[in-house]
C-alpha cells in the first residue's frame, strides 16, 4: 500500500503554523504498519489540484488535509472532483447536520456555509462532531474513467476534527482495504534514566531478528518510547524482550508519562507529595500539576528562588547555606526535609542547581543540580546530577531526574 | 521567485520528529518577502532524487534540508550531482575542516566520515560551524546542460546546523540573486489581551491599501504576532498605525514575550515579585522564571493546592474559604495579599480556578478563575475570567492574564 498525504494551507509554508497533523498522521499509519511515501504541502487555492493530481498517479491511497471549509480558498473538493471528472452534488443529510450545527448556536446557515455540504458523486460522507466540514472517501473504483486507482481520504485541517477521522473512519477503511493489518498491535514501551543508544544496544540486535517486527524510537521530553508494532504475538514477544533488557527503567506501557504514573502511584497509597523548587522554578510543581486529579495527592509546593525564601518557609538554616552553598547537597537535603516537615506530606522532593547562562563556578558549573527526596519513615537521598545546556533542557531533565526519584522509592527500586 | 522546500528524512514521514525547519524557513522566506510554493518530505534513499528532479523542473531556487550525513542512506549529495550532471569532487578545504573538528574531539577522520567532504562540481561551500556536514550553494547557472535554471541549496537537517547556514548564508545569496530585497524590514508587534479578529477589524482594511506591505498573524501561546514586512519605510508608517489603533495592548516590537518585559520592567525599578498560585500549579512561576536572570526579581513562590497549605504559608482564613469557596474573589484576594506580606515583595500576583475536566458547579463552571494582584501602596485587583476547555490552554491563558495584569500595572496602565 503505497500511501501519499497532501496538506493544503498557505498558513502551513508561512510558517505561521506548524504542521503537526502531519506526524500525528505518520505516528498513525506507522502503528498500523502502513509508510507514507510522500508528504506535500501545497498553499490554498489552484496550486492543490496539481498536487492531487501528480500524488493520485503515483499513490493508491491518498490522504489531503485542509481546504474543506466555506470560503473561495477552500479548494480541495473541487480539485477532488475535476481530477476524477465527477460531479458535486448538494447532499440533504449533510445539509441537515449542518443546518442543526448552527441553530444550537443561534446562528442560520448561509449559502456560503452551505458549499460544505457539496460531496464528490460516488464518495462517503465522514461525520465530523467537532465542526462543520465532514470529510468524505473517495473509493479507488471513482477514479476509473480517468485511468486512476487511487483511494481518497479529504480531511478537516483542524486537528481536534481531524484526529478523530482518522481514528474513526481512515483507519478502519485501511484495514478494510488491506485485511492483513487487522491483528496487528502496537505498543510504546516509555524507558527514562537510559539513553537512546544505550537502550539500542540492549535490544537492537535481537528485535531485528525478528520477523515482520517494526522498531521505532520517539524522543520524548526526558525519556524514549521503544515503538514496537506487528502482528499481536509478534509484538508481544518482543515486548518480553524489551522487559528483559530494559528492567525497571520501563515508566509505562500506554504512554502515560512519568508525572501520570507518579501521581497515579501516590493515589493508588493515599499518599501526599510536596515540592521545594529552586532552579526548577515551579516547573516540576506544573507538571505534577497537569495531571488531572493531582490535588488529592499534591497540596503544598515551595518556589523558594532566594536563600531568605529557603530559610523562612523551609527552615533551612542560612549559616548552612552560607557555608555549603544554596546548590549543594546539604541544602538540597534541608530543603526536601523542610517540605516534608511543613507540609506534612509523605514524600518531598528538592531542586537545586544552576540554570545558567550565568552564576556558574570551576567546581560548580552551569548545569549542576542536586535533587533530594526525603520521605517519611525512609532515609532521605540526594543525587548530584549535570545537564549542561539551554535553559528548558536543564529544567526538563532536572523535574524528570525528580520524578523518576520518586517513582523508583514508590515501586521500591534501587535509586542509584 | 519561486522557491520551493524538499526535506530529507524518513523520520519526519513517520511522525517521530516534527518538521520546525518547514515552519521556521516558511517564516524567514515570509519575512523576506518571498513565498513558498511548495513543501514535500520524501524518506531517506533513493526517493530524494526524483523529488529534486521534479522540484528543479518547477522552481528557480529549490532549498534541501537533511541526508548530507555520512550514512548510506545519506543520498542528497548524490541525488544533485546526478540530477545535474556534475561529478561530486572531494574539497580538500572541507577535508582539513573535519579533520580538525574530530582531532578536537580525540577522533580520527573515518573513511565514512570524509564522504561529507565530498562537493558538487562548481558548488559553493556553506561553513558548518555546529556539525560536520558542510552545505553547499549550486548556482542555477551549474544546471544549464541539463536545461534547468533552478538555484540549489544543500543544508544539514538539525536545526542547530541549519539555522545560522540560513541566516548567514541563504539569505543574504537570495538577497544577492534579487537586490530588490535588500532594505526589506521585517517587524513583529506582539499583542496580549486583544483577540485576532479585534486585530484584525482594527488594522487590516487600512494596512491592506498600503502598497507592498506584506501583513502576517503568527498566533502564539496566549498573544499574536502582527507581522509587517516590506520596505523600511513601508514597516515604518504600517507600525505607526498598528501603534495607533491597538495601543497598550502591545507588548513588544522586538518578539520578547510578556514574562521577559514583565521581568526586564521589575529590574528596571528593583522590584520584587511574589506569586501564590492554586490552579496553575506552578506555571506562572515557571514562566517567569525561564527568563535569565529572574532571580533578581523573584524570590518566594507559593503553590498552594490545598486550602490548608492557603491557610498556613499565606494566611488565608479556613472561615472565608469555607463562607465563599477556595475559588472566590475573596480567596484570591487573601492569596494576594497574603504572599505580599511574606515575602516582603513589592508584587504580588495570585491564581486561584477550577482547571477541570472535574469541580464546576453550575455557578462557577470549570473554567472559572480569578487573578489577584496586590502590591505595596496600591490597592490590590481581581479579575474573574472564564477559560473552558483544554487543562493546558487554562493554564497558559490564566498566566497569561496574570502576566498582563502586573505588567499594566508597572507601566501605569489602567486594568480593565
Amino acid at each position: 500500500m503505497n500511501i501519499e498525504l497532501v496538506n493544503t494551507g498557505t498558513e502551513l509554508l508561512l510558517g505561521d503554523v506548524i504542521n503537526t497533523n502531519a506526524a500525528w498522521i505518520g505516528q498513525r499509519m506507522a502503528a498500523l504498519g502502513l509508510d507514507i511515501s510522500r508528504q506535500t504541502v501545497v498553499p490554498d487555492g489552484a496550486a492543490v489540484k496539481a498536487a492531487l493530481s501528480e500524488a493520485a498517479r503515483r499513490a493508491n491511497v491518498l490522504i489531503i488535509t485542509g481546504g474543506l471549509g466555506p470560503t473561495n480558498d477552500d479548494m480541495t473538493r473541487e480539485a477532488a472532483a475535476e481530477l476524477l471528472g465527477l460531479p458535486l452534488e448538494l447532499d440533504a443529510s449533510v445539509v441537515e447536520t449542518l443546518e442543526a450545527f448552527f441553530q444550537k448556536r443561534g446562528r442560520v446557515l448561509t449559502e456560503t456555509n452551505k458549499k460544505q455540504a457539496m460531496v464528490v458523486s460516488g464518495a462517503v460522507v465522514l461525520d465530523n462532531p467537532f465542526g462543520t466540514a465532514p470529510g468524505m472517501y473517495i473509493p479507488a473504483s471513482c477514479g476509473a474513467a480517468k485511468g486512476l486507482n487511487c483511494a481518497i481520504f479529504l480531511l478537516p485541517g483542524p486537528p481536534r476534527e481531524l484526529k478523530p477521522m482518522v481514528e474513526g473512519h481512515v483507519e478502519p477503511q485501511l484495514v478494510r482495504l488491506k485485511p492483513d493489518l487487522a491483528g496487528r498491535k502496537v505498543l510504546y514501551v516509555k524507558v527514562t534514566g537510559m539513553g537512546e543508544s544505550d537502550i539500542v544496544d540492549r535490544i537492537e540486535k535481537d528485535l531485528e531478528a525478528m520477523p515482520a517486527l517494526e522498531l521505532g524510537y520517539c524522543l520524548g521530553r526526558g525519556d524514549v518510547d521503544v515503538r514496537l508494532s506487528g502482528r499481536g504475538e509478534t509484538v508481544e514477544a518482543a515486548a518480553a524482550l524489551v522487559r528483559e533488557r530494559i528492567g525497571d527503567f520501563i515508566v509505562s506501557e500506554d504512554r502515560r508519562l512519568i508525572e501520570q504514573v507518579v501521581v497515579d502511584q501516590l493515589k493508588a497509597r493515599s499518599q501526599w507529595l510536596a515540592t521545594a523548587e529552586s532552579c526548577t522554578g515551579g516547573d516540576l510543581a506544573s507538571r505534577i500539576t497537569n495531571v488531572s486529579g493531582a490535588s488529592s495527592v499534591f497540596g503544598h509546593g515551595f518556589i523558594t528562588y532566594a536563600n531568605e525564601a529557603k530559610a523562612q518557609h523551609l527552615g533551612v538554616d542560612l549559616a548552612m547555606i552560607e557555608q555549603h552553598g544554596a546548590v549543594s547537597e546539604e541544602v538540597a537535603r534541608a530543603m526536601a526535609e523542610g517540605a516534608l516537615r511543613v507540609s506534612g506530606a509523605d514524600h518531598a522532593l528538592s531542586c537545586t542547581g544552576i540554570a545558567g547562562p550565568t552564576g556558574g563556578s570551576e567546581e560548580k558549573p552551569v548545569g549542576t543540580v542536586y535533587v533530594g527526596l526525603a520521605s517519611k519513615n525512609e532515609s532521605t537521598i540526594v543525587r548530584k546530577l549535570f545537564f549542561p545546556g539551554a535553559r528548558d533542557r536543564f529544567k526538563m531533565m532536572t523535574t524528570q531526574s525528580a520524578l523518576e526519584m520518586l517513582r523508583r522509592r514508590l515501586y521500591g527500586l534501587s535509586i542509584s
